[in-house]
């Protein structure tokens, strides 16, 4: 399997190396999603070149489409109006919106003003629904008939239509007014005998999702009922559009990807291959916030200078008790975060989740703490110090699993990225409370100053 | 959408008060795949009860083939021997199989003893594939048909074996040996005339996976590729079975979730809806170790008692070095998981890759030192302590970029986990580098001892 590797390795030489015309050969050979992501490790004058060899060998559309969402914004920068415009049209319409979105408006107007007037209505109706949503996922070409037809007259429609439809898994059956009746998998259409109505074959009341709903919860029931496609609705389930696995995939893929990152403070476009310069701006922003909290709970220790100076092993028990914290924090943090992506998790069990969160705090604390407890007493022959150690680790891990646990769980609720910032606010609570209990239960414990 | 959830929980009562008959009616209702996810909420004699009304209302195949993976040990415990047979014959064979492999060797054996010979056969061929393999995962029943067969052969294929074929997306071309030569999609099949030979119609050399080859990579290329099965074949391009796309998506899914597990130094059955004494057993092993690299690192600190005692303020800046090291480590390792799970990194470039991370450590460490350098002056007046801070934060950091990376890249090429393990070494290492450089550092400069 790792021929395609070879031959990127190899494009990725002869276009480092400006032989077009080989390039050109290579290009034929080699599958658009391959070259696609190739555009990761090239510079501006290079990914200028390969586009120009894209457009040459008329496969800019196809390679274009497969294009990571992270790598258009680079993209857009390095292609004149006609040609993106020659790009949008080519390509199926919801990767043509995906190009669209990422454009700034005066652009994206000029650019529809270019398309005629039919392709610019389609893409007009898709650009309505925001990015992130069921809607502006869905591709709008999809089969429906009514439910009269007959299994011959609805093969005979894919027969005519079939080229212009992106992918045929199930047939859609409507009423007058386009609302979803039903559906009928190709396959049982395939097998049925000519006659047969589609009434007869179809499943009624399939499964659907709103076109406003957040993308991830289409992508959810692909995943859970086994799907090839969701039907793509209105609030009167009239059919707009259809959901299908591989924008599925996409979806899923993009979404754990966005949840890792948000966990770690990392923005979409730091990538293995992304140039240094990109990760390192990218990261400023975090790393400040970061690192302005990191003083927030150095400003604690500072409180407790006296304190340390008179018992200096303090100072070596204190970064033990905000890191077992920390873990605590993060691991709550990725559990809930986890769940919520894979739809285990709903707002109603909110409080069970807390309260379950805040006992595994308040045992790892407990367990932890012993371990603590009995390290401090023997290495450094201090059994108060094993208390405090004790005491100071429960309540940590207890904040460890309360903030963890309700910190998603809100900006759930608030229709916020449940992982956005949630592993600041838990580590800023696990370092800052961390500190202060540890430091202020063994001033109060060896009646220090 | 949420009227699954509300039947979810309705059942969940009735499940619980015991209210069989009602439940039974609920059951007729629910997509099996709603009724699966209870088992996770379910205490031991509740799953029973679930378990005996799925056999009773002759539901029990569809719905425990739903079972999410972390589940089903625990299943295993909850029925006997002729009932798991019969579930083990009712779900498709790769779901069978899922069950027979979570058994242990005796078990197993006993059960297989018990089925009919061509059944046995077919599953015990499977389990030659051990899990985690594309062949572990694969349907053995695909349709396969010889180059010279026409279009409406093929069709009148799928309408006699259409019902024992799990999902047909595609049929197969294959030589006399069985060797794969090509695949038709079923809607090229459909739109074609019914007597144009299949090997026209076919793409030739298809893409393949091999049977022994992790799931992973049949999961990436379906993904990236876009298709809706993919061929598992042997070394000798035999056809063996196909890898569906609802397969993928529990691949892909289930390996997303592994690797945020692995990072937080969690286990698969830690989940949201877990029981407390789950997430808290399967959590102290890996905390045990935390603990002992958190001490490894408090050992260090008590090497420098005497300079932090001369000089307090040490203490309050050392966690902000080690936790920014910890951060960067953790980014690191988090790029370098989510680029091999999507397919992005080889271990042909894994030398660009770590020289890009030290590079990334090193600037980011400078980005992060002038500001801390700059809030020590300041804030504490103290430019020499600035000085230290700048250059142990740019050194730990440096190293989190140098450690964060090549501990995936050389776990991936000794074909283990690549986030397994590499953030308990990379804190570690930043942990104690963080302190050991700023405080041997702080020592020799301020003339401490």
């Amino acid at each position: 399997m790792s021929r395609p590797i070879i031959h990127a390795d190899i494009l990725l030489r002869l276009v480092r190396s400006g032989s077009v015309s080989r390039a050109e050969k290579l290009l034929d050979r080699m599958h658009p999603a391959d070259v696609a992501t190739l555009f990761g490790q090239l510079r501006p004058a290079e990914s200028q070149l390969l586009i120009d060899l894209l457009f040459s060998s008329r496969r800019a559309g196809k390679t274009l489409s497969e294009l990571p969402s992270e790598l258009i914004p680079q993209f857009l920068d390095q292609v004149d109006d006609e040609r993106l415009a020659q790009i949008v049209l080519r390509v199926p319409p919801d990767d043509g919106i995906m190009f669209l979105e990422a454009l700034e408006p005066d652009r994206r107007a000029r650019l529809l003003a270019s398309i005629e007037v039919g392709r610019r209505k389609e893409l007009e109706r898709l650009l309505l629904y925001p990015p992130g949503t069921a809607g502006s996922v869905m591709t709008p070409r999809f089969l429906a008939l009514a439910k009269t037809a007959t299994a011959q007259q609805a093969i005979d429609a894919i027969r005519t239509l079939g080229e212009q439809v992106e992918a045929i898994f199930y047939l859609y059956v409507v009423d007058e007014d386009g609302k979803l009746e039903g559906v009928v998998p190709i396959r049982r259409l395939v097998a049925a005998p000519p006659e047969r109505r589609l009434e007869r074959l179809m499943l009624a009341d399939p499964v659907a999702v709103l076109a406003s709903s957040p993308q991830e919860e289409g992508a959810q029931l692909v995943a859970k009922y086994n799907l090839l496609a969701l039907p793509v609705v209105d609030p009167g389930r009239i059919l707009l559009g259809v959901m299908t696995v591989d924008d599925v995939i996409d979806v899923l893929q993009e979404e754990a990807t966005q949840d890792m990152y948000r966990l770690a403070g990392l923005a979409d476009e730091d990538r293995v291959f992304s140039p240094i310069h990109t990760s390192v701006l990218k990261r400023l922003p975090w790393m400040s916030i970061n690192l302005g909290t990191a003083f927030a709970a150095a400003g604690v220790v500072t409180m407790f200078e006296g304190t340390i100076a008179q018992k200096v092993i303090l100072a070596a028990f204190m970064p033990v008790v905000a890191g077992m914290g920390g873990n605590m924090g993060t691991q709550t943090l990725t559990v809930i975060t986890r769940g919520i992506a894979l739809g285990e998790f709903e707002f109603d069990r909110a409080f069970r989740v807390i309260l379950k969160n805040l006992m595994v705090g308040v045992c790892m604390g407990a367990a932890a703490g012993i371990m603590t407890a009995l390290v401090a007493w023997f290495w450094q022959s201090d059994p108060l110090l094993g208390l405090v150690l004790f005491l100071s680790m429960v309540g940590n891990m207890a904040i460890a699993g309360l903030v963890g646990s309700t910190v998603p769980v809100l900006l759930k609720k608030l229709n916020q990225d449940p992982a956005l910032g949630g592993s600041i606010l838990t580590t800023t609570f696990t370092d800052v409370c961390g500190f202060l209990i540890f430091l202020s239960m063994a001033r109060l414990v060896f009646h220090l100053n």
